[in-house]
């Protein structure tokens, strides 16, 4: 038998549709990943019964319930004061809550207001769980073998905080069995993926797989099986490598940015960027990676014509005569920043984002992407489809997929 | 009395974390818009039991009821039963609906298979709704002065549908006079807002404040009210622009970029941008906007102590007295980059995103944020806390915000 789960989410701006709910389609992805069935998931608003008639319904239908929101210091903050009551238990100031909080705000030199101090307010028998990236801790409670954890609203904080202390406890109260592998795919869209792999990823006993499309990258494969079917999905892995192999790019976790610059960290290739209609963020997504300073040597943002010909030497002549998405362009633009950067490998994009600038010859969505490495430039034209910011990402992560595959068949070579 | 509704979302994807539940956030906000509160949201897997017991509370609580999902051929599409059960009424087939469907079907040469003639099952009393897009055709059913609207589970087919026949019913069943405001603010934390403005916007008969955090940017309040308290509005507004008119920085839905790059085109002011640890975050945002290449000049990123001194002229010096993070460094490059570009504004950025690099006198979350404008520079010292991710943006919002005041200052001076 499953072990059940209720999530609720809380806050006004959910119900009044300012807020898209992303906070519980990610807590019913990890539920589902280590074999736990949400069998209800509500949003209430920031009101006091609301909160506490969902918290008692919860804790009645299911083994876990994950509450997120209403932990903040204002009068519509609310959460805390709700459970309590649902569970007929106490609310006091907890002293050390209280200090961590004091500290984080010591560090930024800003007052500790009386607002604040609610946020020290621990339930009774509950355990406090530290909140790294806000000033909002959460609570844990465990109430007739069942437990309930109190996260914040804010995504950046409830994620990590998620996989720190909700995981593990769930893990160490359930015996699942329950595995999960995950093949990401650049490249490839859904619709042929599936039909290229259906009959081996269908209808086997005992596995679940589901599709889903991640981000602008491309498909997502997940195998949801119990663990005594390993070498099933050996198998059904293996088969899916020697069909589709080419457009997957990782098996895991691992998104499409990280993959290559581990890559690249691995070989201690250098890189630099050259970026027009992505504007930085390309080199943005670089950065993102803790530690790339060994390898990212910076880059240009040249969104004008006079910042191609100044900052990268691109020739006029050459923008004059096929134009600033062209081809020719992005293949100077790649040249010329890893030369200024002194870098191994440059990257020009290059692109219409739209929405206006379309021609019938170079319409909304045309993107040209530059690699250059080892002596030689790969210029690549695409077309992508979708409003400004998608054209935007796809560009981005379409130039990680051809410098990843440029990177594999170096290693293959 | 506003009148009130409960959104019913079905489907096991959903409760999988398979598919982000935007049909809630656009029911939500349509039936705001209308001046429809709602009290709950609340999704349940494709299961008899579990949608029956929601439509009954949702029935209970509220004067609408909106379900979705569920409407399809398939064993897994409960909803019609589900719904006749929860009211207590038959199901039968219909001869106009199926007449529909078996049409729809004729024109695709698609033979109309028995499944599908569980779509054509009307509730007893209910009134079919059309649906344009797919087979699947709405519901809608009155029951004790109270509304229920059965609506299919995809975006292309509900939207449309809910406008048609959703909005009208609604609105000719209410008189609603409601409205919103929104004040947005930068630079100022949640609880020392509400402090200040507290006794203002709270106890107010008839308006209803709540306060979010709107990303990395700052509190948002939102005042919701009936129209013939316009006046106590304005009033309002007055007192919060009084006590903290610096920190707003938008009263309705524009974004603080959005406000800056808007100042920036309208006094056709052009820019630049030099960063380090925001590797080209900063840049990005602002390409965001479509049209910002009469403004934005393009940037630099740079990474590497290299980078700032061959693209952006920063002196080894400098940077070997006071370090790649100083206000010293982020002065250079917020004026030679202003100077490389022709730019008439230069933003530097250089800061500590972490997780490592920190020292006790440069701690991780210190970032310098540096403006040259009009012959002189200023440079900002900022703590942040949070992961890398949140230091970053912070910094980027951060930029924006004083950038904001200095334009602001030259206006009023």
């Amino acid at each position: 038998m499953r072990k059940k789960a209720v999530i609720i989410t809380t806050g006004d701006e959910i119900l009044e549709g300012l807020t898209l709910n992303t906070n519980q389609q990610y807590i019913s992805m990890k539920l589902n990943e280590i074999g736990v069935e949400v069998i209800r998931a509500v949003s209430v608003p920031d009101d006091l019964s609301a909160i506490s008639r969902a918290v008692k319904e919860g804790m009645e239908d299911s083994d876990f319930v994950i509450i997120s929101g209403g932990l903040g210091p204002t009068e519509d903050d609310l959460t805390r004061e709700a459970v309590a009551k649902a569970l007929g238990r106490k609310l006091s100031i907890n002293g050390e809550m209280l200090e961590e909080i004091r500290n984080r705000f010591r560090r930024r030199n800003i007052e500790l207001s009386d607002n604040t101090r609610k946020q020290a307010m621990l339930i009774e028998g509950a355990k406090f769980l530290k909140n790294d990236v806000g000033s909002a801790p959460g609570q844990m409670i465990e109430y007739e073998g069942k437990v309930l954890f109190i996260l914040p609203g804010p995504p950046s904080e409830l994620k990590p905080m998620f996989e720190n202390f909700v995981v593990p406890v769930i893990r160490s109260k359930i015996k699942s069995d329950m595995n999960v592998k995950i093949y990401r795919f650049s490249g490839i869209p859904e619709a042929v993926l599936e039909e290229a792999i259906h009959d081996i990823i269908y209808n086997n006993e005992g596995i679940k797989a589901s599709t889903t499309l991640d981000g602008f990258i491309g498909p997502t494969i997940r195998l949801t099986y119990s663990r005594n079917l390993e070498e099933e999905i050996v198998k059904i892995e293996k088969e899916i490598v020697s069909r589709v192999g080419e457009y997957l790019y990782s098996i895991g976790d691992k998104r499409l940015d990280e993959v290559v610059i581990e890559e690249l960290l691995k070989l201690n290739t250098t890189i630099a960027t050259a970026e027009s209609c992505t504007g930085g963020l390309l080199s943005a997504k670089i950065v993102d990676y803790p530690g790339v300073s060994k390898i990212f040597k910076g880059g240009v943002v040249c969104y004008s014509n006079e910042s191609k010909i100044n900052l990268l030497d691109v020739d006029e002549e050459v923008l004059k005569k096929y134009g600033a998405v062209s081809s020719q362009t992005v293949e100077k633009m790649a040249e010329n920043v890893s030369r200024k950067f002194s870098a191994d490998i440059g990257i020009g994009v290059s692109g219409i984002a739209g929405p206006t600038g379309g021609t019938e010859e170079k319409p909304v969505g045309l993107v040209y992407i530059g690699i250059h490495f080892e002596n030689a430039t790969r210029v690549f034209e695409k077309r992508f489809s979708g409003d400004r910011n998608s054209i935007r990402w796809r560009a981005v992560y379409s130039a990680f997929d051809e410098l990843r595959k440029i990177l594999l068949s170096r290693k293959k070579g």
